[in-house]
């Protein structure tokens, strides 16, 4: 069985976006109970990670490490002319992840107690942004 | 055919711990001789890297990366309350993996010679950590 | 449904070398229309990444953005018997990817208009390097 399901997101600018409920709908809605469910977002200034879902500081300090990893207007940037944020954007998707494939058992997403699914906007700009759900398994 | 089966692990604090054998022996129990195999961690203090299995130096080397990186007790850090090792911890996982798919090749997965997968765990101490093997393929 | 197929390349040293028009031909040959591609490199100093594939300047500064995160002799490093760029490549490949996920939609890998995926030689010699491309899915 395979089921697959685009979600459309507008962020609000730089800042994480939980889609756990989103992938966890759709998992259920594809009545497969055993199997992988496949998350992928179809952008180079987005990404996605799985990370701590309870405390919102988690991931106010991930934004903090990433600025002081890869700063806005970082003079070691060529690729200059769609903005200080554009780069660092790059750098922060490649270093976290485009697609990330989740277990599924007993019908739902297996994720740990405190997991949830992210997407991360990177630009500092709204954007619209698009996620592919792929979920294949049996019954 | 699809085999999923838990792997429990017991760590000893910070550091890296070889599940290649235990991935090994899942794929060869499920019987799938071509296909993929899903390995998810469901933490987010803890991660899979795939890396260098033949010498230790390199993990060690890794070690004192990522401590170079996001050292405990980092003063960027606001979200400490559960140690000074906790956000050192998330930032880690979230530059590597949660979920690694490897290919299934003639019944085994199709590791190249010197790779294998790891558990790394990232807090000081040691802690009980769950891992998700799922097998879909062909016989 | 799965096809399996193996793509050498030949690197020229370190860089990036774009691999979409190859996967995207693997599985156009599969027949695939809905499902999985799974790519997978077999080396620990060579890694993936989906990037825009637009603007060459853009991995240009990824190159950079890395060389200044681990540098080449890097005194942090002791397992250097490889040579000066071999604990660098090592770290570069464990914060980028190993494997990547691609969902399959009308029988096309479902990158966005700016996606493109590709290796990244980290050795500064030119290596053969071997990537596994798995499809899972249904006609």
């Amino acid at each position: 069985m395979i089921h697959q399901q685009t979600l459309t997101l507008q962020t609000k600018g730089r800042g994480t976006i939980e889609i756990t409920a989103e992938v966890e709908r759709i998992v259920a809605a594809s009545g497969v109970r055993t199997g992988l469910c496949n998350v992928f977002i179809r952008h180079t200034s987005a990404s996605l990670i799985v990370c701590e879902n309870a405390d919102p500081s988690v991931r106010q300090d991930l934004e903090r490490f990433a600025a002081r990893l890869a700063p806005d207007g970082d003079p070691l940037f060529r690729h200059t002319m769609e903005g200080p944020d554009d780069m660092p954007a790059h750098v922060r998707s490649i270093l976290t992840q485009t697609a990330i494939t989740i277990p599924i058992a007993d019908g739902s997403p297996a994720f740990g107690t405190w997991q949830g699914v992210f997407v991360w906007e990177h630009r500092t700009h709204p954007h619209r942004r698009s996620v592919v759900v792929t979920v294949m398994g049996e019954a």
